[in-house]
């Protein structure tokens, strides 16, 4: 189907994408010039976030891009299986959260755990998806003036050259942006019926989940085990380190994790930890999980388990044709500019490796246009935001306290609730999204830290669990992370929006006039 | 009482405080070192956030203050009636919202009116609003070592010397900072029993109110309607101008003042503008008001007014001890160091005038601190960024769109949903808080405008309804406010944590790499 031109509403873009992801229409979908020659400054193959990032800024500085995709929507597995559910999800885990602690008080029924389904989440999602699908492939083409071949799969041929929808498009670069998909941990019984990773189970869920284990600590697991507790499914995580001590969330801060890992315990999720999934057991299908924890064996039942071990790059468009440069898990390699082995070719996005982050992927995407149109840039992020969800929004940047003490001579923080103190002794922080619970159960408002360096003065670290904040943390993290920095003078004298989600602007300026900084 | 020295406990505090509000403790409760002379460096008349801000920084740069606060507690008005039942009527207001819109749809029962009472929360802020006081408290003694009278009544004999408790303080100067309270507006039957404001509300309310009136325009009026509304409550504003066109939000864009009045109508809330309430009438108790509309007149039912009309200051105090200079509404009048007519005399806060913020009050009262302990500082908030909630937040800073193009020569905007489309026809904006809506009721995201001057590439003001947002707005209008301001290069290159509240920063680097800025 030829789109070029036709000026594609939001709400026809909607209805051709439902037929195309249904099967009803097939065949590519070309909003290419044919004017034109088919010669392009540069083809992205991948239109998710890096490859559709780097085409606008391309466009934008003048360049003829293309975008190469396999769905027949931009914008790539996030608003179609990860970060757009996710966050829908955790959206639903935070109401049902307060449903559940709320209930038979002020205008909250007896929280009935068989209203609130998983798989009613998941098919409202697979229903509505196309909406931002839509909306993208309408900015996309509309707004940013990129062409596109989508709903067909493209094949490298060659440096300059790629296959797709039969026709043949050259370019003076590529940028590969293929994005990953799970790497299968290779335990026995994981392609049983009824075991999932993120993307099978938005795709294939079918049935409503009574008993769920999720394998894997980090963010993914942490997630969406939460979300399905806050159901009212009984959940167990199964982690071979302790939550949220590996990978992404490294780094965060012990205080943090503590409040974080707590508020799981405290929601009766069950968490496993130093324990590893030796067999997923089952017949037809699956029906538990045999595990190795430190107090001996265990079998714990499950009708559904997640799958959140990790992920490997998706290479089979290029592989044949590009001999890269890859890291021992597959990961295409690439410098600061995003220029892999190969010349004139570029990756970006998951495809390079973690963080799998949007701003990653779309940063990483406009650092290779950039550079494909001779304005020079670099991308490093090896100093990032970073976030997940539980019931909380959680947050973090820069040090922690255990960091910050390694680094500096005199570290003072500032601590709500105040160090020490039991979250239940004080209702403190709360603010939007906290305010029902500060006045009902004080011990699950939140909890915030900053990390300061009391010879400078500079916030070196900061860390939050509630709600409200985690936008803010975009900025916080600029300014910290600016040569100059960001002292605690500077930030007392902020403008705060009372009650803000951070308290960190008001506890600042109480401090902020003092000589030799304390903590409080 | 003397609690010098005691270490007294937040749960302490919280009997103290509940046992001196319920009249069953009387007397002061004395925080005072008494081995010392009872003369201190600065006096703060007052004990809310000016008060209390201004000497915890006084304390930090070495100075001794004393607090004296006619309430048994410290943190003034905002969290005993105004900005902390507010934020928790704000968060019912909107989950209420979100209870009403998706009733029988996933986990949501058919809503029952009736289960959601105005009463009910403000008992419940009632029984509870102790803790937050208890934990300032606890804070300013123990952690700003901050000596005080409470629950005493202060009078002002000079410039020099206070009375409260029976005993007689001086210090070297004064700091004014009792605050201000509601104007009545001089409408016939505003005595009547059922009429309330912000604060007697939250004090006397004793029954359901079943059919509300709201006199006023500006955020009281639009914050507490909207909340009414949400529990069910059938609630009319009346307002002599377009609502949200003076006072504070005077400034508002008028897109997202759009955004935001067409929300409340959707919510069957009914407005009422350019019209005048001539008489509240009933006999006993209000019955119903009359209102002279643009369409004639009107007698609306009413067994609940509320008076959001504005408010005058608190000078009882010192009125007859110290002849200030006052502006035509009573404020008292001050430089940019907070200093009054009389030398050595300081008001901060509530006192000084509009805007009635928190973060105006507090840095007025740290500003007035630094200059008493000789630190030269000067505080000015001609510029400031601002908020107010219906079921959403609206946060905005910088300038409308149209000042923006009476300033500029060349003004592009970024704006969710796009320019010119209908709400109903995008999810997007969807985020944190929204991410229900945008499955469900995609009109009822949210909207977001951020403002550019194309010459400069600086943003220049910055528009926002939805969730999770208002924190940020903190930190944004920081940047854009500094000299060098934010470009909008700038801000597509720092690292989002998506999907953000605000879709600023990734919306942002979509244009940053147009050399001719174009609107999108």
């Amino acid at each position: 189907m030829d789109v070029y031109g036709k000026g594609t509403s939001i709400a026809q873009w909607r209805r051709l994408i439902d037929e195309a992801y249904s099967g009803s229409f097939q065949g590519p979908i070309v909003n290419v010039d044919d004017g034109r020659d088919p010669h392009f400054d540069a083809i992205f193959v991948g239109g998710g976030s890096a490859g559709r990032f780097g085409a606008a800024v391309l466009r934008s500085l003048g360049g003829r891009p293309l975008v190469l995709e396999r769905w027949p929507f931009l914008g790539g597995s996030c608003p179609h299986q990860a970060c757009v559910p996710h966050h829908l999800f955790s959206e639903a885990a935070r109401e049902l959260d307060q449903a559940q602690a709320l209930q038979g008080r002020l205008w909250y029924p007896e929280f009935d755990p068989t209203a609130a389904s998983v798989l009613e989440l998941v098919e409202l999602f697979r229903s509505k998806r196309s909406g931002p699908h839509a909306h993208m492939n309408w900015q996309s083409a509309q707004q940013l003036d990129i062409e596109s071949v989508l709903n067909a799969e493209a094949q490298v041929l060659d440096a300059r050259t790629v296959r797709a929808a039969g026709r043949t498009f050259t370019a003076d670069a590529l940028v590969l942006a293929t994005g990953a998909r799970t790497a299968l941990p290779g335990i026995e019984g994981e392609t049983l019926p009824g075991v999932f990773d993120y993307a099978s189970f938005i795709e294939d869920l079918d049935y409503e989940p009574r008993k769920i284990v999720v394998i894997g600590g980090s963010k993914v697991a942490v997630e969406y085990a939460s979300f399905y507790r806050a159901t009212g499914t009984p959940t167990t995580i199964v982690s071979r380190a302790e939550l949220l001590t590996s990978g992404g969330p490294a780094r965060m801060d012990v205080d943090l994790r503590r409040f974080v890992v707590d508020g799981m315990r405290l929601r009766d999720l069950e968490l496993l930890e130093h324990s590893v999934v030796t067999r997923i057991v089952g017949c037809d299908r699956v029906e538990g999980v045999e595990i190795e924890t430190p107090e001996g064996h265990r079998f714990v039942e499950a009708d559904f388990v997640l799958l959140g071990t990790g992920e490997k790059p998706n290479t089979a468009s290029f592989a044949s044709a590009l001999p890269l440069v890859h890291d021992d898990r597959g990961f295409v390699v690439v410098d600061s500019r995003m220029r892999t082995n190969i010349d004139g070719v570029y990756a970006a996005g998951d495809l390079i490796g973690p963080p799998m982050e949007m701003f990653k992927s779309r940063r990483s995407g406009t650092t290779a246009a950039r550079n494909i149109m001779g304005v020079d840039a670099t991308f490093h992020y090896d100093d990032i935001p970073d976030f997940l969800h539980t019931t909380y929004e959680v947050t973090w940047a820069g040090l922690t306290e255990r960091e910050a003490r390694e680094r500096f001579e005199r570290v003072v923080t500032i601590q709500v609730p105040p160090i020490g103190m039991d979250p239940a002794d004080t209702p403190l922080p709360m603010a939007e999204g906290s305010m029902l619970y500060g006045f009902t159960l004080p011990e699950r408002t939140g909890f915030q830290k900053c990390v300061i360096d009391a010879t400078t003065r500079r916030v070196v670290g900061i860390h939050h669990a509630g709600y409200g904040a985690k936008d803010a943390f975009q900025y916080l993290h600029h300014m910290i992370s600016r040569p100059e920095g960001l002292t605690i003078d500077q930030l007392g004298d902020m403008n705060e929006l009372y009650i803000s989600s951070d308290y960190f602007i008001g506890y600042a300026r109480l401090r902020s006039s003092q000589a030799d900084l304390t903590s409080m």
